[in-house]
This record gives C-alpha cells, sequence and structure tokens, in this order.
C-alpha cells in the first residue's frame, strides 16, 4: 500500500456541504448537500471512492439541497444515475432556513440492482429558468455465492451497548475467576471461533453514539451522531429524512423473514430504535414507538418487541406516559407514497399496547406472564418498565431475589425495596423467549438483543453494575449459542457499537472491604493508595451464586476500575446502593421511592475524594477505539480481521445470501 | 459450559505454597512448593487441569521446595514422572531463609515427548530417614500436522510493548485519517486477515509486567512479574530459577532455526530479554546482556540484536557504562552442567562488544553504519544509545531530521538539540536489516520486533509520543509484511504483551491550538472544557510529511487522549517539548543535556490543571484488559478467537511444526 499523502485527503475530498456567510449569496442555483453522501478520497488505495454502499435492491432515498439564487424559486429537479433519469416523484421540501426558499429535492425508494460503483446527479431548474447540476456516487455491494451449505438462515445480532475489550475482560475475572494466570472459566465469547476489529466512527466524528452506531449494523450506512436509518439533512423535521431500507425490512420484504428487537433499555432507546426505525432524532419517544408498529411490524417483519419504554405506550392521560405531540409524527404523502408506509398521526392520546394487540401481538408486562406465554405465540409486545429496566444488579438485589450489596454493608441495606416494577426478567429469559417465538417463522429470522446499560452504566461510572449487566449480556448470549447449536443455520454476531467510557481494569483493592469502608480523607489520595497495581492485583476470587452471578460485589482484593473518558467524580470503590439514573427509578403511581443521590458528583461524597476527570459535564463518554467483534455458527468466519462498522451489515447479508467458505 | 461455581474454584486448587506462622514448625518434611506450577481446579471444564505446558521435548527444570522439621536437613530428593524415576541429578540449593534448612530439590533441563497430561512427583528424605512427596502436574502439548504446504520457516514476531486496542485507533487516525466516518488508509495490521483477542495475565497477578507478559509468547508458560524464561523460586540468586526452553533455544536446537531481537528500548529490557534469558529480575542487566551472547549466541540461534543499551556493553571502566557486579552471574554447576551452558562470571569490567565481534557479530553503532552493512553480514550488534533509544517524536525531531513540534511553537523550539546520539535508526529501518541478516538461515528464523516506547510514553502519558512510536512500529509491520509477501512460508503475528495506561481518545480539542496554548486556569477545569466530546470532535486531520509522520502534532482540532490508568498529572493537551525520562537522556561524555522537568507532575504546571489520578505514584500504570492479535501469512489462520497469552506460543509451533488448514 503506498503511504497516504495527508495533504491530498483534504484536496480531494468533494465538499459538498457549503457554509454562507451571513448576507453572502450565490451567484447561479447551488448544491449545498447530495445524498447518499458521496466523496472523493481514496480508501485502501485499491478500491474507487465510495461512501454510501447498499446491497443489490435496496432502497434509499436521493436528495440533493438547493439553493437558488436570490428572489428565485426551485421549480424542479430530477435525479438520474449513471446518466439515465430514474423516474419517479420527486418532491422540494422546505429546509430550515437560509438562505430563502432553499429546498430538499427528494427521490424516494430509490433502488439499483446493478453491483459496482454508479454516479448519480441532480439536475434542478429555478424560476428563470437557470439550471444547476451536481454529481455524487454510492456503491451497490456484490454478494458473492461461496457456498449455500453454510449459509445463514438466522441471524442474532448481540449488541453490548458501549461494550469495549475491557468491559468484557472484567466481566470474566468477576464471573469465571483467574488463578496462576488462567481464567478458571470461559465467557460464551471466549467459544467462539472467530474475532475481529470494528472501527466505529459516525458520519460526522470520530466518537458516535449509539444511533448510528447500531445504524451502521442495521443500515450498512453511516449516519451523523443522534440519527438513525437516515442520512442526514436540512429541513427540520424528525422523521422526513432521506431513509435507508433497514436489515428488517429488506429481509422481510425479500425473503419473508421475520425481526427481533430485545433490549434491557426503553424500547425506544438508539440500539433497538435503530433496527426498526428512521429519525434525526433519537430522543423522538413517541413517533420512534408509534413506527415500530406502524411501519416495522407492517413492513419490516417485527414479530418480537421487549425491553422497558412502556411509558411511550400509554395515552398521555394515564399516569405514568410520556407520549407528546413533539415527539411524534405525521408523514407527507411525499414520504408515506415513496416508501408504502401509513402516514402516522400525532396521536399523544394513542393506546400503543392495545393497538399491538389489536395486530395480534400477545403484550406481557413482566417476567412471570413472560415466562408463560403460549408455545405457539407468533408475535411479542414485552415492555417490562416505564422507562429503562433496571440494570442486572438491581433487578437481582431486588425484594422478589437476593441481595447481592450485602445487608449490613457500608453499601447498604439493598435501599431500593420497591422499583415499582418488582418481577423484570433477565435478559436470558428475555432471549429465550424471543428465540421461542421467532423460531415459528419458516423463513428464518434476525433478532437484535442488545444488553443496553452496560453503556449506561459505564457513563455513570458505576463499576460494579456495568459488570453485571456484561454478565447478564454474556448469560444471554449462552442462550442464542444453545440455540444455535440445536440450529446450525444460525450466525452470531457479538459486538458493540462504541467503547464506552475508557474503561480499564488498572489493579485491585489492597484494602480489605471493611477497611476500604472507613477510609475518609478529602484532601490526600488515600484512596488512589488502596488500588493495587501488577502484582499487587493478585487475583480478585468473586464467588459466583447459584444464580450465576457474584454472591456480593463488595469483596476484599476487589477488582478497580478506571476510566479514561471520566468525568469529575467521587470515589470510594465501593458498590453504590441504589439505583443510578433518575430515569430509571419508575413511576410507582407517585413520587420516585428513592431520592438517594446517586450520581458521580452527588455519591460516595463524605470524606472520599474528588478524582477531576478529563472531561467536563456528569457523565463519562464515549470513546473512538475500535471494538471487537466475536462470531459463531454459519458465516462466522466472515468476520476475521479489521472491518468498518458498515461492513458488518454487509457481511451478515453475505452470510444469508452467499455463504461463507469455512 | 457448566457454570461456574465460585466456591468450587478455591477449594479445589492445589495449594503448593503455605504460608507459616512466625515461631510454627511442621510435624513432618513438607513441599511447599512445586514446579512446575501445578493446580487441580478446571480448566474449560472440557480439558484436565494443567497450568504448566511443553512441547514435545521442550526442556524445563522441576523444583520442589522442602522444609525439614526442626534440627532435620534434607539429605535427598528425587523426581518421578508417570510413577517412574526420570534419573539425572537433582540438586539441593539453598533457599532465602526461613524456616532453617529449607532446600529447594532441582532436576535441570528435563525433557518429555509424550503428549498428553502427566504427572510428577518429588519424594524426599530427611536427615532422621522420614520422607515426604508430592504430586503435580504438566501437559505435553501435541502439534497436529495439518497441512505442510502451509507451515512457517520463518516467524516474525511484533510486540507492541502497551500496545492496545485504543492505542492503534489513534495511531489510524493520526497517520491515515478519517472522513466522513471512514478511514482514508489502512495501518498495516489493518489489511491482516486474521485477529484474535489475547487473555494477558501473568502467574501471579491479572495485571502482568512486560516481563512473563513477553515470557508467556517466548516460552509458552507464565511468570511471575519481573521474571522471563523461568518458574519462580525460594532462592535468592537472580539467575538459577527452574528454567523453560524458549523459542529461540528449542528452535536453534531442534530445527537450526536463528533467533533476532529487535527493540527500540535498552537491550536488557523486559521484552527483549524475555526472548533470550532466564532471571528472576528484569532488571539484572549485566548479566542479562552476558547471557544474550554466553547462551543465546552460544546455544540459542541468535543472530540478530538491535536496539539501545550501550551501558551494559562498555567495560565498568569506560564512561557510560552501568556494568556492576551486583547484576551479573556466576552459575553453580549444577545449573551449568544440566543446561551444557558457560558458567559466566561476575566481571564488571568486561568488553561484551568486543567479544561479540569475537564471535562473528559485526557491530554498528549508528544508523549510518547499520544501512551501510555488507549483504552477506550473517550476525548483528547494534547498539544505537547508552539505554533505550529515543523515541520517534525525539529521533524525527532532532537536529538531523525535521521538527515535529513546530518552531516557535509553545512547545517550544526543539529544545533537544543534541541528544548524544543523533544517527539513530527507525525500527523500520532495523526490521529491514534483521531480516536481510537473518534470511541467511537457510533453516529459517525466528524474529522478534518490539515497539518499546509505545508502552514507555504511555506510562508517561505523553500521548503524542505514544501515537508516533506507534506509527513507527505500524511501519515496521509494513517491513515484516513485504518480507513475507516475498517470502510465503513466513508467518507474522503482531500483538501486545499488556495493555498500558488503560488509554482511550476521548474526543478532540474545540480550542484551536494557539488559543490552547494560552489557557491558564488552575482552579476550574477550563481544559476540560477543550475536549470535545461526539460529534464536538469531528474529525482530527493531521497532515503526513513525506517521512510518513505528521508535520506536526499541534494541529487544531487535535485527538485527545485520556487515561483510566492515570497517576496524577499537569495537562495542557500540547505536545511536550523534550525527551521524557532521564534514563532516556543518554550519556554523552558530561552531563545530560537537558534537566526539563518533563514528568506528568512537573510538566504543564504553570497555570493548567492537575487532573487527580486514578492510581498513586507519577506514572500511568498496566491494565487487565485482553489485547488484540493480528496476523498474516502461514499459519494466521490459527489466531482467531480468544486465547490465553500462553496459547500464542504453541500456535506459533503448530504453524512452524504442523501448518494450519487454510
Amino acid at each position: 500500500m503506498k503511504s497516504h499523502k495527508g495533504s491530498s485527503i483534504l484536496s480531494a475530498v468533494t465538499t459538498l456541504t457549503v457554509a454562507l456567510a451571513a448576507g453572502a449569496s450565490f451567484a447561479a442555483p447551488t448544491v449545498t448537500r447530495l445524498t447518499p453522501p458521496s466523496a472523493l478520497f481514496t480508501y485502501n488505495d485499491a478500491t474507487p471512492p465510495i461512501v454510501a454502499r447498499f446491497l443489490p435492491g435496496q432502497r434509499f432515498d436521493l436528495q440533493a439541497t438547493i439553493v437558488p439564487d436570490a428572489g428565485q424559486t426551485i421549480t424542479s429537479a430530477i435525479f438520474k444515475v449513471d446518466g439515465k433519469p430514474i423516474g419517479g416523484a420527486v418532491s422540494l421540501l422546505a429546509t430550515n432556513g437560509t438562505p430563502a426558499n432553499t429546498v430538499a429535492a427528494t427521490r424516494r425508494a430509490y433502488e439499483n440492482f446493478k453491483p459496482g460503483i454508479h454516479t448519480f446527479t441532480v439536475e434542478a431548474t429555478q424560476s428563470n429558468a437557470t439550471k444547476v447540476t451536481a454529481t455524487g456516487n454510492f456503491q451497490v455491494v456484490e454478494l458473492e455465492h461461496q457456498g449455500r451449505k453454510i449459509d445463514a438462515k438466522n441471524v442474532i445480532i448481540l449488541i453490548g451497548d458501549g461494550f469495549g475489550i475491557a468491559h468484557r475482560t472484567a466481566s470474566r475475572i468477576m464471573s469465571k475467576g483467574v488463578l496462576q494466570g488462567k481464567a478458571v472459566g470461559q465467557l460464551n465469547t471466549d467459544t467462539f471461533p472467530n474475532t475481529g476489529l470494528v472501527i466505529t466512527h459516525s458520519l460526522n466524528s470520530i466518537v458516535t453514539d449509539s444511533s448510528p452506531g447500531a445504524a451502521c449494523y442495521s443500515s450498512g450506512n453511516k449516519a451523523n451522531n443522534n440519527q438513525q436509518g437516515v442520512f442526514p439533512d436540512d429541513t427540520t423535521a424528525n422523521f422526513d429524512n432521506p431513509r435507508v431500507e433497514l436489515i428488517g425490512e429488506y429481509l422481510a420484504r425479500t425473503e419473508g423473514k421475520a425481526l427481533g428487537i430485545v433490549t434491557t433499555s426503553d424500547v425506544f432507546d438508539a440500539t433497538p430504535g435503530a433496527f426498526g426505525t428512521h429519525t434525526q432524532n433519537r430522543g423522538a419517544g413517541t413517533g420512534i414507538c408509534d413506527q415500530f408498529l406502524d411501519e416495522a411490524v407492517a413492513k419490516g417483519g417485527l414479530k418480537v418487541l421487549m425491553g422497558g419504554g412502556r411509558k411511550w405506550f400509554l395515552p398521555n392521560t394515564t399516569p405514568g406516559s410520556a407520549r407528546n405531540a413533539s415527539t411524534d409524527y405525521a408523514h407527507a404523502a411525499e414520504l408515506a407514497d415513496g416508501w408504502d408506509v401509513a402516514s402516522g398521526a400525532v396521536d399523544p392520546g394513542r393506546d400503543l399496547i392495545a393497538d399491538f394487540q389489536a395486530e395480534g401481538f400477545a403484550y406481557v408486562p413482566n417476567a412471570t406472564s413472560l415466562n408463560a406465554i403460549p408455545n405457539n405465540t407468533k408475535k411479542l409486545l414485552g415492555l417490562f418498565a416505564l422507562s429503562n429496566m433496571n440494570v442486572a444488579l438491581d433487578k437481582i438485589n431486588g425484594p422478589t431475589k437476593r441481595n447481592v450489596v450485602p445487608a449490613g454493608s457500608s453499601s447498604g441495606q439493598p435501599v431500593v425495596v420497591d422499583y415499582g416494577f418488582p418481577d423484570q426478567p433477565m435478559l436470558d429469559e428475555m432471549a429465550a423467549k424471543a428465540l421461542q417465538v421467532l423460531k415459528q417463522n419458516k423463513q428464518g429470522f434476525v433478532l437484535m438483543i442488545e444488553g443496553a446499560s452496560i453503556d449506561k452504566q459505564a457513563h455513570n461510572m458505576d463499576s460494579e453494575r456495568w459488570m453485571l449487566d456484561a454478565i447478564e449480556f454474556d448469560r444471554a448470549i449462552g442462550v442464542a449459542k444453545a440455540f444455535a447449536q440445536q440450529n446450525r443455520d444460525t450466525l452470531i454476531v457479538v459486538t458493540a457499537d462504541h467503547e464506552c467510557a475508557g474503561i480499564n481494569i488498572i489493579g485491585a483493592s489492597t484494602v480489605p472491604d471493611a477497611t476500604l469502608s472507613t477510609l475518609t480523607n478529602a484532601t490526600s489520595p488515600t484512596l488512589q493508595g488502596a488500588v493495587g497495581p501488577y502484582e499487587a492485583a493478585g487475583f480478585p476470587q468473586y464467588v459466583t451464586a447459584p444464580d450465576g452471578y457474584p454472591a456480593t460485589t463488595d469483596i476484599d482484593n476487589r477488582m478497580i476500575i478506571g476510566y479514561a473518558g471520566n468525568s469529575d467524580r467521587y470515589e470510594n470503590w465501593r458498590t453504590n446502593p441504589l439505583p443510578l439514573r433518575d430515569s430509571q427509578q419508575p413511576f410507582n403511581g407517585s413520587a420516585p421511592l428513592n431520592t438517594y443521590p446517586s450520581g458521580p458528583l452527588n455519591r460516595d461524597t463524605a470524606g472520599n475524594f474528588l478524582i477531576t476527570g478529563q472531561v467536563s459535564g456528569s457523565s463519562a463518554v464515549h470513546t473512538a477505539s475500535d471494538v471487537p467483534v466475536y462470531s459463531f455458527g454459519n458465516g462466522s468466519a466472515l468476520f476475521a480481521g479489521t472491518m468498518d462498522n458498515t461492513d458488518v451489515f454487509f457481511k451478515v447479508m453475505q452470510a444469508i445470501f452467499g455463504g461463507c467458505k469455512n
């Protein structure tokens, strides 16, 4: 490979987003953005320039933002691919402002079956008949038929949100133990035959968030942060961006496959949302949950949806509801017609659970009812909390289960005596039921299972909580592996959307837990001195209870975690006693039951010490490092080496449509 | 896999190291340590209990520490394997003290060719004829003959010291660039077809240091921290520990292969040392360097040795020499006879360069002479600095090259105007010459190339310096790759001994460099606010100069690194102007040229802010996370999935002796 010359990168990029100084104007109509995003830089020196890639026939929107001259308007636009008009309606959408009369010309749901690089051109005309053209490119990826015997009928994609390399190591040390330098047991991913490394950047940053981080896997394309299933645009509406057909939509349409989405977060959250919805605003909960039913069920094969987030499904007249008009949508006809989807409606009073049930979904509000579903259940909606589900440590630590934080320790009696939702399932239970339902679809399925709070608790720098959630995630992987062992035409891909918090294992406590709880020194780093590095760390020995989780996390010689992406925090190295995020404290009909200040800047302050963060704010940040991918089953050999996150989508499709050689 | 029950781990371990309370005594002679280390815990549920593993015929020492009753002495000991006496001399070495008369019974250089699990037993007799026995186990690993056509004649092992997953990502962002979410170019490891994950624990801690971290790769066995090529013992001498035959020794003896060791550190340092020497004290520089010649050259096939560390090779009468008696050795006859090696001598006045030359080595003291070696050079010693070589940024930034830190910036004129060793080669130059020499060995070779200061500068939390060293390391990988493309019977394995400093990329500066240099606020986190996370990070655009390194590291929108294993430091996010470690400031015949305080607690203090570390001390620490392994060439498919660090050794040997299927 020739070495890269930095100066040539910049000059070779087609800069399609043009910033205008205030008051400036163009001398002619100008295209300031072309979608799909195009670039002319050379990637890998051997391959042609490309940013946007699609499967043969995978649908996507073409769009151009066009600025007319002052006093003019854009009257028409057409799109050509490889020099030929593609036909179809082109809408002219109002954009978000300056310069006046700027429009987004949009051709919806285009598809191209011919593998290779294609150019596309927009030709726009303004009211004085002046024309402008601009050209971009995209690639249709050829799938190779390598061997149908090892293709994949079913795909299970498990996303540990924020699950970096060290999160997994920590969960292995905690749940399996290490003695004489060797792991005493294996995580499920330790048994997977193939491993790779995934580059996680988003369309607009080296540091992605979960929306484009997951949408790369569900669409094969990058989006800006906070966006999923779409490309960026210059209009204001949250749900009208140029779309890319998602894995569920494509496989339901072309193969009749079913889709399942299972998460421990609120189901509207970025990762589950990216597998079933299209929006530039990951926070638009009402519309996202409506779209699950109105589009993902109707068109995307969605047959299983489980997690938290009941608040978006309850009419706004019901206590606990979060439905509101500002996060909802009603599509313009040009989009609904172009994609052949329902228009939707701004309807905060909608009873979305009832509407799912009307479409044949069994609805389960808790673990007991989940585990009691009939064997022939074909569609399943599970909403186990109003917002995010509680994390594994707190689910285990609840009144119906045992105490991970031992009673009487300074980490407290389990202060949370009633979650409001005391009967939440563990992720492995959800995975098992999802597979039971989906396997009834004769054409196979894609199931996305997310360990969501690995990320949320890493943000919170609550070490024990993300570690237990990583163990919970591994147990769900075990359920998937057992399924794949019995159904050999199944591919399992385990990865992350990004790393969260810059986590690593920096040693183990050299101070007994009972003593650690009494250390108080706010001015000198007494608690730094408790961190035994190198051989002082030894081998922390957590005892695993019969349920598969630590008997207690407050052991002597506890593993100690550092954070590279840390904001300021007070730290005492011990398990924090309470649910950590206000949003995770579920509604119980009155006020939240707990008001203990559990954030990094509130907890552990008494007598303990402040670690100055390396970033501002009150939460650790995502990082830009590559993340591992672990694969098992048919097609798993495709997931080796270093790959872009968008490659994962095409490798999954290669496994489904073409198989692999070994 | 059955789930692991934590309580059963501890009870099932054979505790062979017994702590005695002061004044207590045993009722009978007791074995308090057995070597090789043995355990009875279940690993992977399917495989038998094992800690120590060897190749067929790979030599190692059997040893038992035996405590006699009070007033008694141990008079004899014999070893049996699988119930049968193995013969050979058993020495009784004095141990380091309590209880009185404790001895280490040692059988040197045992070998076993039969694959499978073996038990071994020591039977010791004390002066009153009372006997004691103790039993351990080890495994002889069977190599499978999978296909000679894709076996490996040559193996190049590249170790990025401390080179975790984020170090590589950062070096890609800096040297290749990212635009619209996609890497604009590929690192050499990005092109490698196979990737795996390596568990890095040492024999006595989840957090290894470089000695056992590298010795796992060179010996297939774990050691305690600070130890290499040996198992731990209870004697005081640094060089008499129970040995394990190293990769160079085994392959020179059985196959006639050559060994090369190339590093940017002092050649006595842990990683190079672990490939050619046996000691419990990685700091014993005089003896380590003597052993390179007296044993690694004589018995281990060593034909190329390059790096820093000239101070150990100069007689102690020469200015700059560090040779001393306390770090030297003279072997007892039982060891020298058992292993058939020279006894050595405590000889601080030795002229080791002359002795290498007497063995036929060409000696090169600088880059110019390195690049001028004749094509038919068969043995090569290069010592380019007294201690560690300078890091890439400073080598480039020296007077004979260009300035990475731009003149006139607040990071300074290049303050280092004379390194004392201004003509040091880059690692890719060293790699190329090592390959030129080694390829003349018809039976093939093993070459270890270390990017040493990735670790050292990560310890120092000097982001730009480890990033440039990671780029330097990648360029050496490129040389190895080009060699393997022309010599297809070559395997390349790139990995790390451990992660260092808990590094990750937490964003990019939102403050221009010129402004960043003027920010001064010691009491509020102004510099935290300069760290743009998520989409505020965008895509840092370093410009690559024709030499392959950044034109400057002090760009606007610079990448910003956080450290999870951080000690306290002052931070201004800008390139530090000077060589960083006193030990890296080479002797120039008088005092070190620079006295600028460049450590994390001394630099950047003026007006900038203190980041409270998560560990104590003045240096970031190693972490326990898994590290990636990247492989290319014949046998590379073996390096997939998750593996123990000792597995890497056996996979390399599988590639050499048995090949692999694809």
